[in-house]
């Protein structure tokens, strides 16, 4: 299998941390992981694990339809890797709908439309907190006893939480729920890689093996290439970018099936790099849609902006046109001999060109096709560039502190209804 | 029917425009909408179209799968409609699909997934000329050939185009299709309200009445209240902030059917003021799925960013938990005798005091529930702010010239394949 490319020619790179400081940086975080303290990333060596989960979950393997209740980073990387596997028309024998919200008309359509019968439900939360999980969860609870009767429940119903006492755990437990742990040493947005990425995957068919081993080859070409890996040194102009007037960091795979993951992306870069006053907005974007989107903006609105666009290899791919149409009018011979996939290929070329004319600086990554192991090898470099910049500007990636006001203030005004 | 409200008691206008050039703005807008020079506004007053087109496209109403090709204006708008209807978890007995893009993996699962003779295609271009809509329009055209025969690809085919001779206009012709004029006075990203919004929509059992009886009445509360009304005080501001060092627009809506909406409304913002080095990169967010994403850059990151939040009337509404459950742990209590729509509805009020708590400058618009009436109020209401804000700003809000070097370059790189 081979790993993405990077072509950071047009990064253009604005010398701001000293070289020493990315060789530091570097320097201490190979060596963290090598110490087991780097649990997000550690986690892709484990060879047991993935045994484990598939015999501890396999009894919900004969729902057709399979839910997860959960929210950010207990929904996103699954999510993402769901996105391999699902069918962009019709919907396969077997379905995962991820419910991430609490708006009613969505929970009121959950309970209608799902048979009970033929249902399994997964909630996700490290903390065992989190309001609307809880709710939602709390939701199902009660439909499931006046449906399929209390003493079912447990059939079809998987927890996820950290092995610490919570609200949810001391539910799970109440109901003699199966229970996975959720790694303590790995923050939501960080925890693809554990059970919370990898299981509803699993359930679902996505050959998580592959996105794993993805993850480690990328990580062996980092830890090998150190300061000098494409990794660090997009770290590093990232960094630098974000205390030099450009506010944000524009993703635009042309690829429909990385939709979710520019959503997984941009909390990963949002909640681990916006602290202190700094950060860059994360925009995400799909070529060639957004081009009738955000294009225009890009190359004409202010120029503080960075690019990453990801290539596939689509050049001779998917369907072609008949000669009858295309001899019937002269204004279409640009199609002439060519694919779909040809056109893409063009187009994602030729928008890279515009960007570049623009003196606008973009990182290009390239593969050949989406497999689960570019996408493993996609997520961990994504992880390590968000933790290295952090680290050049000097902030804790894995906290998110800023929230917890408004969680605060959302049950006081929850007991102040009438 | 109720129109949304506006509260801008925390827009902290920065006066910027001196007041009689937003007065000068909008009597020259009112009066272009009077004369008739506004199509994008003045076409909610068409009393006889609906009909037509329901009788015109009554033909595609026995297909179970209905497919529109076409991108940014000519899918944005119907999509964000569908939503209204579209159940958010199994399919309905008729479903809609928007093909935006040229993925070699989404045309083939296309082609692959609906049964050619069950499935309807609506092809959309204004110009008839888009690359991305005309391959994808050719490829079903093959397809339809070799499956259901040539004969009968205009029993299930529609074009919506402008009147005018161009490669989807001669094809249409050749082949004897059905076509519906797209209006030569209005732009892609604000044809909403013409037949391209509206025809996906009724053909899917949207109530497309209400969608424009809803933006009559938002455009003549506009009119009344002229300078003073919220739209045009919005328009100002946003005009204002984007030459103050504000980088970036959050919409961030409490309600999962208006996820499209968001889409749209980027569009809409992004390519009329994204010019000349102006504009202000619109950022869709949903409550409360990005607390737990984008928050935290929001409120820790840069203060570059101003917010329109939209709230629903959710209090009371949705499932209810068991009180089993909530008293079998304490730490539950704070759901007592409270529904998921509470939960939303405390939550939407505790991000909007977290945004004032920082002085970060916040719009919220709120409504009962989202009707179609109210959609279409949105939606126009939308379009005016946008329109003023770039005559403020003394932008063409209607061109999008920066794209046009990027559609050469495709056809020079497919002319260059081997």
């Amino acid at each position: 299998m081979t790993l993405p490319l990077h072509d950071l020619s047009t990064l253009a790179v604005p010398v701001r941390f000293p070289a020493h400081s990315l060789e530091e940086v570097v320097a201490t975080l190979i060596q963290e992981e090598a110490q087991g303290n780097l649990a997000p990333l550690s986690i892709v060596h484990d060879e047991v694990d993935l045994a484990r989960f598939e015999k501890e979950t396999n009894f919900l393997s004969k729902y057709p339809y399979l839910v997860v209740l959960g929210t950010g980073g207990s929904s996103l990387g699954a999510k993402s890797l769901y996105e391999l596997t699902k069918p962009n028309f019709l919907p396969a024998t077997q379905q995962l709908f991820f419910v991430e919200n609490v708006d009613p008309v969505t929970l009121e359509g959950l309970l209608k439309d799902l048979p009970p019968q033929e249902t399994g439900y997964l909630a996700i939360s490290k903390s065992g907190t989190t309001a609307e999980t809880m709710a939602q969860f709390l939701c199902v609870l009660k439909h499931l006893r006046s449906t399929v009767g209390a003493s079912s429940i447990r059939e079809r119903c998987l927890v996820i939480t950290q092995p610490t006492d919570s609200p949810l755990k001391r539910l799970a437990t109440r109901l003699a729920l199966k229970t996975l742990d959720h790694p303590t040493a790995i923050g939501g947005r960080f925890s693809v890689f554990s059970c919370v990425g990898l299981v509803p995957a699993l359930l679902i068919g996505v050959d998580v093996k592959e996105v794993r081993a993805g993850a480690r080859a990328a990580l062996s070409r980092f830890i090998q290439e150190k300061e000098a890996s494409a990794v660090a040194q997009s770290a590093a102009a990232f960094a630098a970018y974000s205390t030099t007037g450009y506010n944000a960091h524009v993703t635009m795979p042309y690829c429909d099936k990385l939709t979710t993951f520019t959503l997984w992306w941009r909390q990963l870069w949002a909640e681990s790099l916006g602290k202190q006053g700094l950060g860059t907005l994360p925009v995400p974007a799909i070529g060639t849609t957004d081009q009738h989107s955000q294009l225009q903006l890009f190359l004409e609105g202010p120029k503080d902006k960075f690019y990453t666009l990801l290539f596939t290899n689509a050049a001779t791919k998917g369907p072609d046109f008949s000669a009858e149409d295309l001899d019937a009018d002269s204004s279409l011979s640009y199609l002439e001999g060519r694919t779909i996939g040809d056109l893409i290929d063009a187009e994602q070329r030729a928008t890279l060109q515009c960007l570049r004319n623009k003196k606008l600086p973009v990182r290009v990554l390239s593969f050949d096709a989406l497999t689960p192991f570019v996408m493993g090898a996609l997520m961990i470099e994504a992880m390590l560039e968000t933790i290295l910049a952090a680290k050049l500007m000097k902030i804790d990636p894995f906290s998110q502190d800023a929230v917890e006001e408004g969680k605060i203030l959302t049950r006081t005004y929850l007991n102040e209804m009438a």
